[in-house]
This record gives structure tokens, C-alpha cells and sequence, in this order.
């Protein structure tokens, strides 16, 4: 099996988490993660700032694939508004650079990692690191973010051996 | 007076409408507008899209500056999700040419327009049509694209008459 190197991306409006993960004959290496943090008084100064930070993380790191997590919901409209707009800007980063994007319900990501939906954001993150064997010294919404490119690594295999193929 | 380019955009996630107008000695040109539509079964395809439309706009007619409408509300909040995924796109869109955004709530674009902040957007089209002394051959995205360029270049101008310079 040829390797792959994913993306996840946990967007967020204040913090958005990044991890990028590396899959070799089944087995999973951490390449590169990090959290971006806007503090821009403009909004759309803010949006850009993680716009331009993903950008340069995808040329750094160059994933072939990329994966988000669903959003169904949120608090209020305004809430919702808020995190469109910052995921908004991490697709388009990565349809700047022909990466596909899938994208996971929550639940999901969970249950691939821990084994069920409604784990805990620390527990999430404690397997990632037993996952990719390092130690945990990133914040949650990095864990986040690695959990997704898991969850899509995980996902991609199965699909393969279905026979389904990749989309 | 130098001459600017202004890009003006209103974002939505089936049709994205988009206006480029310059003004050169306080005239004001049409340098071409039109309206972005997506049908992708993805959604993630579909910013993709709206994304790449846009970069393509960009570049083909080079403005210096964007501008979009604020958006305070929505409906709920899954709507307001898929308008800032399309509004995120947009600006990431600008970000990635260096264009600085102005964003202006819409009642102010309709009184810069028409005269009053409720006006209807057929009439909002019909006095665009009139400032650019073109006859009203688009949608009404994007008469309320070009409506916010206009918007951009008129407040632009009284900043710069204030004293104030452009932000």
C-alpha cells in the first residue's frame, strides 16, 4: 500500500487545530500539528490571518487529502455564522491547493478513536497519542484536529478493502 | 485623483453574485460583474468552487480592494452555517490577492444607493444600472454585488474627503 499524508482541521474563529499525519504500510507517523491563534480586532483580518496560516502549512507539510469535521448545528446564528466562516476559509485553503476534503460527523471521530461517540475531548486526544506513539503536549483543539486525520486514515482503509475505493 | 478598482461580493452558498466597478475622476465604470452558480452534490465541492470562480475574477480584473455586506443574523443557525462557509470562501478568496475587505451593513448600501435603507432590491439594481449608465441586464445578486462596490467607493470617497484616509 502506497503512503498517504492527511490533513485535519479542527476550524474555529479564535483557534483553529492542524495536525498532519502519515500513513506508511498501516502504520501512522505524526508529521506535523500545531494550533493557529487570531487575535486581529477585524474579522475579516482574522479569517485571512488563518487563510494565509494554512496555506503556508499546506505547502509546508503537502498532504495529498484533507479532512473537517461535519458541523450540523450550533448554539445560535450567530455562533454559526462565526464558524462558517472560519471553516469556509479552511476549505477554500485547501481547494487553493487541489486538496478533497472529507468530512466526519463528530460522533464519528470519536467512536473511530476511543471507541465511542460521546468520549471526552482529553480522551480523544490521549489516544492520538498512544496512536501515533508520542507524547501528548498539544492543546485539545489540536487533538482535535489529529483525530480527524485518524478518523480519515482509518476510514480510507476500510473502504479500500471494501473495495469501495476512495471518492 | 488616482483611479481604483473595487471588487464587490455577496456571498450565498447556491449563488454567489460579484460586481467589479472603477471609478477614475469620480466617474464611476462597470469593468464586468456577474453571478456565481454551484450545483455540486458536495458542499465542500461546491465552496471549492465558488472559490476558484472568484480567484479567476480576481486575477482577470485585478481590483485593489473588496468589499462585502456584514451579515448580522440568519434565519437559524444552519442557514447562518452555510452563508459564513460561502462568506469565508469569499474573503479567503480576496486574502489570498492581498485585497483588504470592507464590510457594510445593508441597510447602509441601500441608503448610499437609493436614499433609503429599506429599499427593494429591484430598485437597489435599477439605480446601479443608473450610476453606471449601463442598461440592467443581471440577477439580483449580482445588482447587490455591484450595489456594495459602489457602496465601497462612495464611503471611500468621503473618507478621504474627511481627511480620514482609507483604512
Amino acid at each position: 500500500m502506497a503512503s498517504v499524508t492527511v490533513i485535519g482541521i479542527d476550524p474555529g474563529s479564535r483557534c483553529t487545530g492542524w495536525g498532519v499525519v502519515r500513513e506508511e504500510s498501516g502504520v501512522l507517523r505524526l508529521v506535523d500539528c500545531g494550533a493557529i491563534h487570531v487575535k486581529d480586532a477585524d474579522f475579516s483580518a482574522r479569517l485571512a490571518s488563518i487563510y494565509h496560516s494554512l496555506v503556508a502549512i499546506v505547502e509546508r507539510c503537502a498532504p495529498q487529502e484533507a479532512a473537517v469535521e461535519q458541523v450540523f448545528t450550533a448554539r445560535n446564528a450567530a455562533t454559526a455564522l462565526k464558524l462558517g466562516q472560519a471553516r469556509g476559509v479552511a476549505l477554500a485553503a485547501c481547494a487553493a491547493y487541489g486538496l478533497s476534503v472529507r468530512d466526519y460527523p463528530p460522533t464519528l471521530v470519536k467512536k473511530t478513536l476511543v471507541g465511542v461517540g460521546a468520549a471526552e475531548k482529553a480522551q480523544v486526544s490521549f489516544m492520538v497519542g498512544r496512536l501515533l506513539n508520542v507524547k501528548v503536549d498539544w492543546g485539545l483543539d489540536t487533538g482535535d484536529a489529529l483525530a480527524i486525520a485518524i478518523c480519515h486514515l482509518t476510514m480510507r482503509r476500510f473502504e479500500q478493502r471494501a473495495g469501495l475505493g476512495k471518492k
